[in-house]
């Protein structure tokens, strides 16, 4: 257990994936929450935003603009897109950053426009930060100031697909990619179709060909592949608060087998402490990660010849954001990297 | 309204798909309940064993073997597969049968031994059955005395997809058919899998590249195609009770367009009172179907060039199970088909 | 079935009740929709607000000052409470109104303005108005021109205790009525509290000791008791969309017994098409009403001597809200009071 | 933290309360997880039975018979109630036990007869088992070789009305106590009514007027009283997996108000870590405790004068049985009270 701490501050701590940064944070030995902003809520407490969280010993909310980095460590952005890029360039260039909103994944300023709607403010800090996929990019996050966390869905998609597709055991063209995710991955704003009773007991795809999720996927398989790589990606919406389901379809590489594809993916990850591939003819499920930091996958040998049926689950709030998030904290300051993401999954 | 009322058995009444039947039948003028078997129930009342039809006049439960078929003009069998076969060949041979078990639907002797691990003990039975999908079906329904109502999944799977491959607007090569389904089409047996502690709040895959209800689509996607079909069918519990929501991927016939698959699908079911196609841009939910006997469908362009994303739902006891039940009694009496089927989806 | 058929109109059409009296209508051999208003949605089609109801051929949702009441027979008003007294007091005389608000059902204008914040617009309304508890006040009904049906909670805990206050088989004193409600009592609109991530998996009380319905409650079984009745009523918000039970804990009269009570109600009840009287040892469940117009009750011993346990369940969009609306609507034209109302509860 | 290791034997570890053990431990650094019994499942590993613990290193599942208890310095049951008596008789005097069973609860044998249906087997041990209500028996526990959890509706009923009833805050006569709980509490075992279908979308009571709860309660509230206790007890099924909540009416003592219960609450409470009072006009969620060991109290004036509500919310599986059985541990082995207990709820 390390002697210093880490003063942290939390921007954007109002929303959901704030809430499970502070959760975790709670349990993290070297992390010392001192500042907190959300802009609409300042001067609450955070137990007054987050009554489950009432509990722990806490800064109030204040506006971003009343924060002082004086005396930070590191910085968790969890702000909504658009909104970062000009926060995250006014601060100290000694502060490291781990930022958890859309606005640092994308490469290319053009992408960004283009699924965005509005051009990147900051495309000096774009091209400094590091995509933080942990297991991917461990030695970039390690000496990065600014990490880009991945989105929740890019997390699921390319802990399963970066290693089969680099690897040639699976083809990159007409990639299906059916993607399901609990309602927590809308957020805590407040819109009729994650209401309750538009939500509970059904289900429906949203963002059909458009979700912004598919150019941060087809940016890193492009990386994995040598060549670019465009994907079919079509979330729906499940009714249950966290999870995230993706269920791929894929053709195989010449002479390769679902058992190869299983083996590459037990190889590649089998010293990883947050992935695990299931055992041939066992199916994940999220009730099998939720609340934990952990990304579980599975093979399987599809009906059609020369095809594979792969999948990949996670906490959509964990693995998925804070999680990720707080492993990558722990790979910039030089902790142990499974520091306060321990937790076993909550089931039932 | 017929002043006639059909006398009407049902076999196997304590699952779901008898329950909701006999809900249906209590709305229908021409429908009079006079014998409910479920052996195990046996000597209970309706009431007893689902409360929420306590308010309703019937016969109580009695074994199979007690029934009297005299005096009946059509029988519902809602048995488990494998069961149906001996006791559809006893009954009289003007006894009309409409079927929702599964011991019917599969046209080759073989295909039925192969999947469902036994010989079929009523072949001849088996050629006569016709395939109840009633809007495909309609004339063969009408002079039926066997009916083999589909599989849900069927159902949801064919109602898309016939139309589009009869027409080549899309190929029938590598067809992607994810699916979702609520928890009561797993039935009413107890199974671990189906508390409410296990699926509640969390979704898997299951029977991934094994379920039943495949080749049953193959069967009929031949057909319609002309040539042997064979297609990835890969089913997904969901923490709901009712409804299912297909999302297939296709590569789209030469020079045909996502527009173009919409107008034919829009042409083909015009005049069909139970199924809908939604508008560009609209997406289809499970919550817009519920406890109706609709069938809604949507077609998407998608990103990868020359491919569709094709979208049906339906709840799966209604259209799905009972609901196409009673439509193919109505056709086979030549009672106006859409007779005790006018409720509107439940929502919220 | 009656030839005439009513031209009705609904002002407050884009909320759950206006959706399921649309719904509900839909099967109403005599129900006409000719008008609908909903200021907010005036322009867009019943479907695109509710894609459930699409399959109907409905009026565009107007503004409720654009609507014409000519040729009008009936009009039903889902507007929130305040919004309704001016609107209903700009009818024309001869147009029946069955109002679905909060703004009629209270009698003493005082009482109204101490729970609602505001003196009542229109009191000459106030006292021509028949609250509109189908079983309880059919007569007064039938011949009304206002019928201010009861709230959703009103309407459960009267079914159950007008009886047993009004026949002394318990005590009015310390009457305790623990409420529990599915989500869609809190309506469509936009709140914190009714997202699913907020109301999901989890209960908590709300509006405890201060809820509107307590005083409607409060005067109705003052009527019943002859005196004035003060009760506990503690609501709870429970993750399910439709369903209200009511847990009651009474006083027995001097010398009555549990099964007295049950006897009781069901000798009251014998004749009611809408309600029904579990037998003792069987416990009601929201789901054995879901989607259907039926009030049930149950009866149990209390180990606490001298006290009983009554039980009341409905779904609080159907007979708690727009189901008895049509009842009550049945009853004020002289039609069958069941018509459109013999749809059975929809479980699972 | 402890150099020296426990090392640990669960009893029943198939079950739900059996797992939420297990993931308590992984977080423990004292617990070493030595014997793992399970009958029905003997010879399959954890991950097996719970995927969620697949990545564990844990012993595989062996029946009780071939446990090995040398070298075990604790063993915790979760073995259905009357099935616990002889193995824990059997077990070398010098092996602690922490029995999460409801067999060693009440103290009286006659009471434990009347309720389970059977003579107890184990009276001696009857009489040294320490009643584990942490912060209620703190002392007796640390002390003690055996103790005997409290059920999960006792744990949260008596955190709330202990220091009420001994303080002679509120009568002890008449308190009505309405319970809600999550479906895990009805176990893991195949029972129709934990059926995803059956719970789903709906509540009802159960075991009304004879749950096995009450004596637990009684027997509790009379020590504190000082006289026999009668209560009523109210248990309803809410279509949640995981959580518990309180909601009781009492007659406050005279000149007693609201205010007092509160402040009452906040004074024995202060420097307990696991419990916290609401502030005024806050209430308690059974969301805002999810996954944690804390129990959340709640304190409002009742309409009726004289009245109080109360309200108390944990975990079942947490603080309602697994979290609070290491809680005792800890206390028994002289261990930090909170060790692995600092997971802060899980929302959402």
């Amino acid at each position: 257990m390390s002697a210093k701490k880490l003063n942290v501050g939390v921007l954007g701590a109002s929303g959901y994936t704030g809430a499970d940064l502070v959760r975790l944070a709670a349990c993290h030995p070297a992390m010392d929450i001192k500042v907190l902003t959300a802009n609409a809520q300042a001067g609450k407490s955070m137990g007054d935003v987050f009554p489950h969280l009432a509990g722990l010993d806490l800064p109030d909310l204040i506006r971003a603009e009343d924060a002082s980095w004086k005396g930070l460590d590191v910085v968790f952005c969890g702000l909504p897109h658009g909104t970062t890029q000009e926060i995250i360039a006014s601060l100290p260039v000694d502060l490291k950053v781990v930022d958890m909103s859309a606005d640092f994944r994308l490469r290319e300023p053009e992408t960004y426009a283009q699924w965005y709607g509005r051009e990147h403010r900051a495309t000096d800090l774009q091209k400094q930060a590091v995509y933080g996929l942990s297991e991917h990019y461990r030695d970039e996050i390690a000496g990065a100031r600014l990490v880009a966390c991945p989105g929740c869905y890019p997390t699921a998609v390319l802990m399963l697909l970066i290693p089969l597709v680099r690897g040639g055991l699976i083809s990159a063209e007409n990639l299906i990619i059916d993607a399901k995710s609990g309602v927590s991955g809308a957020g805590r704003g407040l819109k009729q179709n994650t209401l309750f009773c538009e939500t509970g007991e059904g289900l429906s795809p949203y963002a059909v060909a458009s979700h912004r999720h598919s150019p941060e996927i087809e940016q890193e398989l492009s990386v994995a592949a040598g060549a670019p790589v465009l994907v079919n990606f079509t979330p729906h919406l499940i009714p249950m608060s966290r999870g995230e389901f993706i269920t791929a379809y894929a053709a195989l590489g010449d002479g390769v087998s679902a058992g190869d594809v299983r083996a590459a993916l037990n190889t590649r990850y089998s010293q990883e402490p947050f992935v695990r591939v299931a055992p041939e003819g066992v199916v994940p499920a999220t009730q099998h990660v939720r609340g934990s930091n952990f990304c579980l996958l599975g093979v399987f040998e599809d009906r059609l010849p020369g095809r594979v049926i792969l999948m990949s689950t996670l906490d959509n709030l964990v693995k998925g954001s804070s999680g990720q998030a707080v492993q990558n904290m722990n790979l910039m300051f030089g902790l142990e990297e499974t520091t306060a993401l321990g937790q076993q999954p909550l089931f039932p």
